[in-house]
């Protein structure tokens, strides 16, 4: 089960398919498009490269397609809208990340076998090889390959359109194409190069009458190839890009880059690509024995999630990968709650690099603070490459009236959760020194954020943080989000924790941060008991956590119908303009509390938290399902744990959300993993720093298996129906069941 | 019958209609393209505008495309290739030449009318009009109008693509778009500038939200509409187009000339548009009564014929019209031979400009006569801006082989042919001053041409011309081709009968002519005694021309058999790489020696020659069939007449040599008019200066009806089965069926 495959032409979907075809490697990325027909929309996109030209907030910018290439057969362009094709496939094979196409033109008497790849090992290589094959042809054929200088933003929102790139500088090879573009404001400067290598069945070059020409801003080669009866021939054709982000010279790097990829070859190219995908797929495959559909749609959610991933350590991964333009390309919480851990568990490295990220966009993070008039470090709702806040602030609805959008001013909460992936990094991996030169600074200066941003209610001599919207977003200005105040206290803490815990390891460094923050010991202590007095809204019987203060006294409505898909429907006397009066929940808020702190709750009060707030969300957003499967499996619910599971996997594959074509659901991706290891496997770790495992297979599955980085070793955990096998490269304890074992190095089988 | 129509939507067919619904002024044409499709090849040519980088040969160069349109819906672009249409309907008014179009879109619960124009009044002025009718939709609309400056040449021929302009400049007006862009050459400056208007049914602007952008190098408007259920919405597209041809400044005057258009408004244009193509039609127009397929088809051939009519005495109407880019824009003997008689007898101020054209290209044929050891001047058989040779010196075949192209060396007769043109011009119009001022040095420095051009053959003491093409091209390097040789020699004796002509009117013009030419009068009395011993090859019975020396002594094959369309077949056992062998000919030859010098030749010659060659021709050019037409009629062989004329008629609108899409055949609608003419009315104009009238109709034609210039005084002439009416402005002599009639002023009716 590693193959995507469309068997079925309709142009209508090339938009979705242009996502689930997707190719990247963290720096560059191509969406799958049909370069044979007219319908298809090229998106390219460079990791990092944002700009904000006549654009409201700064964007992923789409760059020149490098994929330009026609074929014409007796002068005619090929183009499979308009040709009948008697055999349709592409196929994405998940494990070997190339996509591959087949395109049979019976009546034009020609097959063409495409297939391309991004590749994992050198970052700034791209590989695409084509099999022009005579069935029955015999012929002429002109090849025009080009680089497409008039790609631009907002495809899918042309009142919005803009080109944020203007032309420097393009130029022909010997042989090859070459451009370079730079953005307006960012000063980005994007060289890509291209050539071809073309060879018949005696191996001798194909390409004949080389033309060079200039198409507007597009470079552009012209060749003729004659094909015989019933003989193929193949082109090869060979990109590389590089921007100014990476290197001094993008340009002579990517024409240099481009003759070493040209010596080399393909196939040894392709060979290296697989080989590391190979190594990725070792550490982030899960298997799923008796699930076939389960099996495909978790490695196509693993796959598009670990395309997305970098060793830059100044980029992250938007809300929709590399994927798509929906969001901008833009950072939100997705990734550190959603995203992350999959990452953590399997590639920490990555997990790694996320987190810097967010260390290098500090200084945005602190700009954000000091231009609302707070202090110290505030990550941005929607963040791009520095770090500054970029959420929209207004947007507009159908009808083209403003709205205003207040996630930048009041989804406070990120802040907190990036403090989260902070400290669940150490537990996980025991990165000290990540610790020391990065954590504690971001948890130092987020606490300082959350400490000017309480107000102090005298009355009630408590902390509260009022006007917030939380994780459901049906509720806006809000007071004291239980979620909110919960993780400002839980980071304050942390942050006085670690201040202690750095003293104890490293003085100096503290000496040094304390300096760099304007802190002292003094003010840090006095954090603890602040945040000691940070309201927690609750019911009265103590059980039972009030999302935001009146959220009880709200209008009570509770989901009692369902629609066919399983999904909920809207009460019926609802009146949908005052759903901020109610008490329906868009996704999980208190339940996402529970789930992101597992260790601060009670077995009684996640189960009666759950069922409360399960009855009253409506699952609006793709993040709903997957947590609560995930929290369904922990207090033995497990009636919708595999259906939720299954819905979050498809949300691309089946494009539910109806905007697959936006990019695809990185965040719903982690989700899919996190019920996959933290709901079905079980495992997550204790607050006193023990991994424990409490799984539950679904009926039908005969095994699951997935491996992770404990520590810094890998576990292989296969979970059976009446046993867990472990695979070890060291000695460690592990609670299974609330019993604890002492792993020894090889295999330990459990009964379970 | 004034309307071509296209009723089924099929993308395949859309490059045919791109020139079936070209809209051209003489100055500026645009193909029919469907701007809401993505099957449209974009193709603007302004008269005059070649360019010869990177070509082989300069070409009339495809400028920007100012078609640019976008509608959003749903922010998905509408494109009727993927839409379903209820209803579809393209008209070509040619009486008004207004294009409009409707496009039914159920779907999407909208209609779409579009017309547009390019205004025969002011000639730098395109006007387009869409009405965007809601049937059930209600919501927002995106509109993008862009310049788009990446259109090529060589759309049909992608191995020789080339963009023939280099962007200058971009950007936006208050409000609008502009380009600006010089081809490399040339040096030519095309600046086009547009800007919209958009109203609602309260005559309101509905043009919200402008936003400017650049994509690539396409100057791009973005706006937003809001369409009311059942309501509709009007745009109006306002084009200007100047270039450095005719402009010192041509942004800043496409600039004024779009304020004062707008200002002006669409409606008043198109009125002044009307009225122009009116007072046009009141010239040209050829009504047939009793035969409707005929009466569509003749004024579709004249409308695309006079679309080509340019005041500019420095642009000629090349061999697919401003239709396409077949043959490259250039100029061939068709536009002298085929096309000139329309202009002459009907529009007889474009007649001129034609003559002025070569007479302004004289240097350029001057420079070929020189450049090949010739003297005096030689036109070129293709000819562009300058009229130096630019025939392609080599072609490929299908499989890439080069193939030499023989007609700019050998085919000579053009020469002669523009003086044979200039000569009938002078007794058609009586202009004797243009004659004074251009015709006679033409005529001199052409037969000065000739006479170096001439072999003395001692042998025979005769003259010869070796080595040539005539108008059978299936024959090359003939010697003495007898329609060259006659046309040489004639060329000769009307150079020395116009030389003697002047110096009876202007002696003063001659002396300077005989400087400028360097010519003696001793000179050109000698040219007179070597025309009469030009060799014109003939049968020993002396009726029958022979076509070349030796061409009788060639196999002879009889055309016998024809397919189901009446056409020629190959005779069984011939051998095609052989063809030069027989006497098999592809078009008239001795057949138009005749045609194009009818007094030269008695009627027994006429009627031998037609019908020992029509049985030899196979009439694969599209000049052959009219040809042969009127010839029939001449010698009372009405057979074939009626069927070779609708052939020619339906070329372009049956596509009936499947080169349509490449341009109007201008010199077949030429051919048709002169079958309209000089076949069935029988026009023709006698040795002695008389018009002579002999009409045959065909069987079902009612009435025939025409306007021509006799000496500058229109006749309206109607043939009817008995009788001929003619309307004159003034007495003059008229020679029906042998008979002199004395015509009086107002209308004359004649029994026949």
């Amino acid at each position: 089960m590693w193959e995507v495959i469309r068997e079925v032409y309709d142009p209508k979907e090339n938009y979705i398919y242009e996502t689930l075809f997707t190719l990247a490697n963290g720096f560059v990325s191509i969406r799958g498009i049909e370069e044979f027909s007219s319908t298809y929309k090229p998106l390219t996109f460079v990791a990092g490269i944002f700009d904000g030209y006549k654009a409201q907030v700064p964007e992923l910018v789409n760059l020149p397609n490098p994929f330009g290439i026609n074929l014409y057969v007796e002068n005619e362009r090929i183009n499979i809208d308009f040709l009948k094709m008697t055999k349709y496939q592409r196929r994405l094979n998940l494990r070997s990340g190339v996509l591959s196409s087949y395109y049979e033109l019976s009546t034009l008497g020609l097959a063409i076998e495409s297939e391309r790849f991004v590749s994992r090992k050198s970052l700034h290589r791209i590989g695409i090889k084509y099999t022009i094959k005579s069935i029955g042809f015999k012929g002429k054929i002109i090849l025009e390959n080009y680089i497409d200088n008039t790609t631009a933003n907002n495809l899918f929102d042309p009142a919005n359109k803009v080109q944020h790139y203007k032309l420097q500088q393009i130029g022909s090879l010997k042989p090859g194409i070459y451009s370079v573009v730079k953005t307006y404001d960012r000063k980005h400067k994007i060289a890509i190069s291209s050539s071809l290598l073309g060879v018949g069945q005696n191996n001798d070059n194909i390409l004949l009458d080389r033309k060079y020409i200039e198409i507007g801003p597009n470079p552009t080669e012209l060749y003729t190839c004659f094909l015989n009866k019933n003989s193929s021939i193949t082109i090869y054709k060979f990109v590389t890009i590089f921007t100014s982000r990476e290197s001094e010279k993008p340009f002579e790097e990517s024409v240099s880059e481009l003759e070493k990829f040209v010596a080399q070859g393909y196939e040894t190219e392709l060979e290296e690509h697989q080989k590391a995908m190979e190594s990725i797929w070792e550490n982030v495959d899960v298997t799923i024995k008796g699930d076939s559909s389960a099996q495909l749609g978790i490695r196509f959610n693993i796959f598009h999630l670990f395309s997305c991933a970098s060793n830059d350590p100044t980029v992250s991964i938007g809300a929709r990968g590399l994927h798509g333009e929906g969001y901008k390309g833009h950072v939100f919480w997705d990734t550190e709650i959603f995203m992350f851990p999959f990452f953590l568990y399997t590639l920490p490295n990555y997990a790694k690099n996320l987190l810097l990220y967010r260390y290098n966009t500090l200084e945005g993070a602190r700009k954000n603070a000091y231009a609302t008039g707070y202090k110290g470090a505030r990550f941005a709702w929607e963040s791009a490459d520095d770090g500054t806040e970029v959420t929209p602030k207004w947007g507009v609805d159908y009808l083209g009236n403003p709205v205003r959008i207040w996630t930048a001013d009041e989804e406070i909460h990120i802040t907190a959760d990036i403090s989260i992936a902070i400290v669940n990094y150490h537990i996980v991996t025991g990165d000290d020194e990540f610790m020391k030169n990065y954590g504690v600074e971001i948890l130092l200066d987020t606490a300082k954020f959350w400490i000017s941003r309480l107000e102090y209610n005298n009355n009630m001599d408590r902390y509260e943080i009022k006007k917030v919207i939380g994780p459901d977003e049906f509720h806006e200005h809000v007071d004291n989000n239980v979620y909110t105040n919960y993780l400002a206290k839980w980071n304050i803490l942390k942050a006085y924790e670690y201040y202690h815990w750095l003293k104890e390891r490293d003085k100096g460094k503290l000496c040094l941060l304390k300096t760099l923050l304007g802190i002292s010991e003094e003010e840090i202590n006095k954090w603890r008991l602040i945040a000691e007095k940070i309201y927690i809204p609750r019911k009265d019987n103590q059980l039972l956590l009030e999302q935001f203060e009146g959220y009880f006294n709200l209008k009570d409505y509770v989901v009692t119908e369902f629609d066919e898909k399983g999904m909920p429907v809207w009460p019926k006397d609802l009146d949908l303009s005052k759903l901020q009066e109610t008490q329906l929940i868009k996704q999980p808020d208190v339940v996402m509390l529970i789930l992101v702190l597992p260790d601060e709750f009670s077995y009684d009060e996640m189960k009666k938290n759950y069922e409360y707030y399960l009855r009253r969300t409506m699952h609006k957003s793709s993040l709903s399902l997957p947590m609560y499967s995930i929290m369904g499996l922990k207090v033995g619910d497990t009636r919708n744990a595999y259906n939720s599971f299954m819905k979050t996997l498809l949300v691309d594959l089946e494009n539910t959300h109806g905007n697959t074509h936006l990019g695809f659901h990185a965040a719903c991706a982690g989700g899919a993993w996190q019920v996959v290891a933290n709901g079905f496997a079980g495992i997550r770790v204790r607050k006193d720093g023990e991994l424990v495992l409490d799984p539950w297979l679904p009926e039908h599955w005969e095994e699951l298996s997935l491996k992770i980085f404990w520590k810094g070793v890998p576990l292989k955990i296969t979970v059976r129906k009446e046993e867990i096998i472990i695979e070890s490269l060291r000695e460690t304890d592990v609670i299974v069941k609330s019993k604890l074992y002492h792993l020894k190095e090889g295999t330990n089988r459990i009964k379970i």
